[in-house]
């Protein structure tokens, strides 16, 4: 029994040795190779299959032992039958991380659940990390790393401060399109069935990932609660940790079994395990994104009063009711905020939320969007206002992308209170260039009302958390 | 008093009266002309105001009086003091609709809701309906008119067979994309201050029209709790209606207030209401029009036996969460397609849920398509499955959405279970592309997991309400 190494040695490798086919395809060592060279990745690149001599302009070396240098870490895309062999070989140079791609192991059978222990015995008695098997791998923005074992048809992924962790491969660049999200990811891992490297190994080194300003998790199953506690709330002290915990029901607790061999466990368990860490748990898919990256770019509130400023009276309304069932309260602006509005706009306003949709007929476009950036001024300038949510129309009045984006871009380095976003509007190309717009001035765009206030919430319950 | 008009004036006026400014903007007269013409309005178009001469080659007529045909429907669009003379003038011209898109009546203050008044009794005493105040107007796409007092940006909105009622202007065209809406719109409408014109009243009339399979309502209040009950359970023998009630909460009853003057009311009366009268009730905005689309397009289920055939299963995990807690049950299947599934795919399969996942890297597309298409058929031709959940990538493989429509379109016409497909992919043009296609087909496609599942739910509480 060796010391497990650390998982640097997994996330930011410095040399990798590649074990899979290298014939083109969608999947496997040839579309990692191409993949690692055209991210950038600036380590040493070690193809092994003794069937090819070559590919990218790079030796294909007929085995681990002919490489001389040492070597960080090694991605296994073989017939599982073939994945203890080459682990031997790999414990023998002395490599400190394996990412096994290869299915057909505890998920699948008794025969596969041998083949895991295998592994994994190879794993303990020489501190070798392992994740996996039946992951889809890894992805380093920071650190140009991209070990994906499919074809991702991207582009760069924007660098950025959130870490996705996943136990299934829709996590993976090549089933999301991380590269078309505007606020950036920082980390991309799915364990698969977690034979050796699980969540509470990944969450203390993200934890300590200086990079990284959330945490989104994705667990069918927790292999050590109590480790796993004692590390969230650690971790809690310096980042905000989501969860969507599947196999919540028993029906999904079952179907667990045959996915990545897990055992769900008691959600109400791991319901209270959340509360006493403060980790925040989500309901949906969507939402471990929703609300990372309101919480990697947005200031914490210090209470949970909202106000809103609304193009749509009736968005309000929507908003007010979410707001309520997700623990915010509806702000009382000050007199000298309902003095002020009821200045700007005599006929209605003065009240909490803001309605902006009666003035628009009646006053030009430019006059309109100045009565906006001032609502919103006063509503972040007001003591009694803890958050904003803020309802964009995309283009009334033919109103560009710009105009929107300049109520919201003088704020970027004074902003103390979190603003969240719902755009909609009669065309959707025009929402997506509005959005995309507005987030890559940092700023959290939702496309439902719900969801906007939703991740509001969340934001407040992760600052009575800390 | 005299008896009230039928409301086809209302959605199928054959002459329209528009009472506005007709100077070159987004909203106004000038906007509901354009629209009208360029929607290919079949009827004739009656411009009234005395400062103008003519507009679009149409002439603006000084006065209603002035015009010799008679009228079905009056637009209005001034100063709210000044549309209790014009709704005289309609009241003498025989005018037997009006929508009234001015705003400042009861929403606003004490002077607002005594004009309101004014303006019902002139109603009530000849017979005219009115919708509104406060409202954008109604689209009605079969007849071709679409009376929206907003500049939409729109193309023409697809014909089809759902209809939308909303307090709220964010039902139109002018702020939802319902041109780029697949499955087609057959009428919107915003109810607005709802002074005369109720949701019981449009409910009766959308109920008997025969082009409308789906009715979707946004309501912010509910003038006539029985008559509502009475009306909504004749209805529903014909077709479902989804209700989302805003005003859930205190906080949110209270903002109605000042959006359209609306009394929410007592939140568990109108539960229990729905559930009397099987109407279906939804959390969010977006939901409205999500189920809707299969409520539209798709066979009902003669059960809660949901089979789900997927290319990820960790989505499918997701999924059968969301399925326990709609109401779904997994469905066993046969021994027969266990044993079909095994064959196909001996390693891992014979069970609910179908894993596509893993045999994906081992086959050639062509083999794996085939491979999906006859487990879909397996899972529609057994008689323990009732639903079927399906998880399509977009663009595993790079494949076309050629071949992911094929697996579909061979079932139209004798589609006897219905199917809710989630899509997801590396690339959001490709999924929005995906998505489309299949829409147009009548597959309603979901951009979240846990929402197709929930579709499906709300098919099988129609089937039970029915």
């Amino acid at each position: 029994m060796k010391p497990a190494s650390d998982l640097a040695h997994l996330f930011r490798p410095k040399t990798v040795a590649i074990f899979g086919s290298f014939k083109q395809g969608f999947f496997g060592g040839y579309t990692v190779v191409k993949q690692l060279i055209s991210f950038g990745f600036p380590g040493k690149i070690y193809p092994i299959n003794p069937r090819y001599n070559e590919v990218f302009d790079l030796k294909v070396y007929p085995s681990l032992k002919e490489v001389s240098e040492a070597v960080d870490l090694a991605m296994i895309m073989t017939n599982a039958s073939a994945v203890p062999q080459i682990m031997l070989e790999c414990a023998e140079k002395g490599v400190k991380a394996a990412i096994i791609v290869s299915d057909g192991f505890a998920e699948r059978d008794k025969e596969g659940a041998k083949l895991q222990r295998a592994i994994v015995d190879i794993a303990r008695r020489t501190g070798m990390r392992i994740v996996g098997p039946n992951t889809v791998g890894m992805m380093n923005t920071i650190d140009s790393t991209i070990l994906c074992a499919y074809e991702c048809w991207y582009e760069k992924v924007k660098k950025g401060a959130i870490a996705l962790v996943g136990q299934t491969g829709i996590i993976g660049p090549q089933a999301m399109p991380w590269h078309e999200f505007s606020c950036g990811i920082n980390k991309v891992v799915d364990l698969g069935n977690k034979c050796d490297v699980n969540e509470s190994d990944v969450l203390e080194y993200l934890g300590n990932d200086s990079t990284i300003k959330v945490i989104a998790l994705h667990l069918e199953d927790i292999k050590d609660g109590q480790r796993f506690l004692r590390i969230a709330k650690q971790v809690i002290k310096k980042k905000p940790v989501l969860v969507l915990k599947v196999g919540r029901t028993k029906e999904g607790a079952k179907a667990l079994a045959s996915h990545t061999g897990s055992l769900a466990g008691d959600d109400q368990v791991f319901d209270s395990l959340c509360k006493q860490a403060g980790i925040i748990r989500v309901d949906r898919w969507n939402e471990l994104l929703n609300f990372a990256k309101i919480l990697a770019h947005q200031p914490l509130p210090k209470g949970n009063r909202v106000g809103i400023v609304s193009v749509t009276g009736g968005g309000a309304a929507i908003m007010i009711d979410m707001a309520a069932q997700c623990g915010l309260a509806m702000a009382s602006l000050s007199a000298q905020s309902s003095k002020r509005l009821a200045e700007l706009y005599p006929p209605a306003w003065g009240a909490n939320p803001i309605d902006l949709g009666p003035p628009a007929p009646y006053y030009g476009p430019e006059t309109w969007f100045s009565l906006c950036q001032e609502t919103l001024d006063i509503l972040l300038n007001d003591d009694n206002v803890d958050c904003v949510a803020m309802v964009i129309a995309a283009d009334p009045f033919g109103a560009s992308l710009q105009v929107n984006a300049k109520m919201v871009e003088r704020l970027i380095g004074n902003l103390s209170k979190p603003i969240a976003i719902w755009t909609y509007g009669p065309s959707l190309s025009h929402v997506a260039e509005l959005s995309r717009g507005l987030e890559n001035l940092g700023f959290p765009v939702y496309l439902e009302p719900e969801t906007a206030v939703k991740a509001l919430g969340v934001m407040y319950k992760y600052a009575c958390a800390v």
